[in-house]
């Protein structure tokens, strides 16, 4: 196909997809004269994949860019490939730390069988966690750090639920790759809004029982 | 205290805390001279949420402002104000919906006893979920709605951990809507970092299963 049906079928503006071609988000299509390239399948569903990530998870280009690097990479070991795209999609907020937020984590992770200090892989997971306790305790939330375990186990059945989901779908490691950053980013936002539809579900059961009482 | 002061205490560098003021996101100083101006410790709190919003909830300056026009709203039922700051931090995506993805939200928001159509209050998180179903089928994830359940499941037990935080620090209606702010921005990105160690920790516990086979 031609670029404008790509935009067509993807409703992607032709500037914009252009602008993709530019900054490597798209492989370039087969010339078919000086001035027309020729478009597949493979260029839609990876167009698809790049405005999921830009417009639902929020990533910034260059973060677009290592994502499907990662994807894209000759890494055979899928545990390797898999810790390349989640470095790629987690962005940490560059915000001050302090040493008790650092202590919080270490011993919530040491808890969980998951000493960072020893294991890079969950580096990323690390720093978030400390920017956020960091964050709270600079508003005065000082035992915000004891949210973390009630979210963790409910996030172990959100886990499970995910790698279901992730390893059902997938036939190939390249597969796999993809659905685990398609299920990722979409499930964070899914997470994300599901949570506020709990907060007001919660808090009406509760008015509710005051009304009762 | 003078802005170096308070740059200092917060971490905030001046010409950032001037286009705050510019930007009305932080209350103008009492002015002690033409030149100069004196904070105070509600400026540097107010500075501090704002540094949250901004880098960990990663808001723009205008959703920041709408969630502090929330915060200080005159609007006294607690319910209309956390509808307010909801709204002002919850970004729906700008991305193409299909029409099936529309049905799935409905009847997962009705099987929950949330009829959108009636339901404003719940009309950004029926937008958000319709965005990421939609996205997902875009990539040929035509059963990522059932995912939503599970994640429901889960999240009905975070919404408790929630509200006895939130309620249990709140001493004021300003409190508690202030604390839902926090709550809701750090929790989010708290979330989205135990779920990727949750992926890793699950997917571990699987790869051993299956040696042990």
């Amino acid at each position: 196909m031609r670029v404008g049906e790509l935009s067509k079928r993807s409703g992607v503006p032709v500037p914009t997809i252009k602008y993709y071609l530019r900054e490597g988000l798209l492989p370039a299509g087969v010339l078919t004269s000086p001035n027309q390239a020729h478009y597949d399948e493979s260029h839609l569903r990876r167009l698809r994949l790049v405005r999921a990530l830009v417009d639902v998870g929020e990533l910034s280009i260059s973060a677009v860019r290592d994502a499907l690097a990662a994807i894209d990479s000759s890494e055979q070991t899928m545990h390797k490939k898999l810790g390349m795209v989640q470095e790629a999609i987690t962005t940490v907020p560059n915000t001050p730390i302090d040493e008790r937020s650092v202590q919080e984590v270490k011993d919530f992770l040491a808890r969980h069988g998951r000493h960072e200090d020893v294991d890079a892989e969950h580096w990323e997971i690390s720093r978030m966690l400390t920017a956020v306790l960091s964050a709270a305790r600079s508003l005065g939330h000082d035992r915000f750090h004891e949210q973390l375990e009630p979210y963790m186990a409910a996030l172990e059945m959100i886990a499970k639920a995910d790698l279901d989901y992730m390893l059902g779908r997938a036939k190939s490691v390249d597969d796999l790759v993809e659905s685990m950053v398609v299920g990722t980013i979409l499930g964070d936002a899914a997470l994300i809004a599901l949570r506020r539809m709990a907060h007001a579900v919660e808090s009406e059961r509760r008015a509710k029982e005051e009304d009762q009482v």
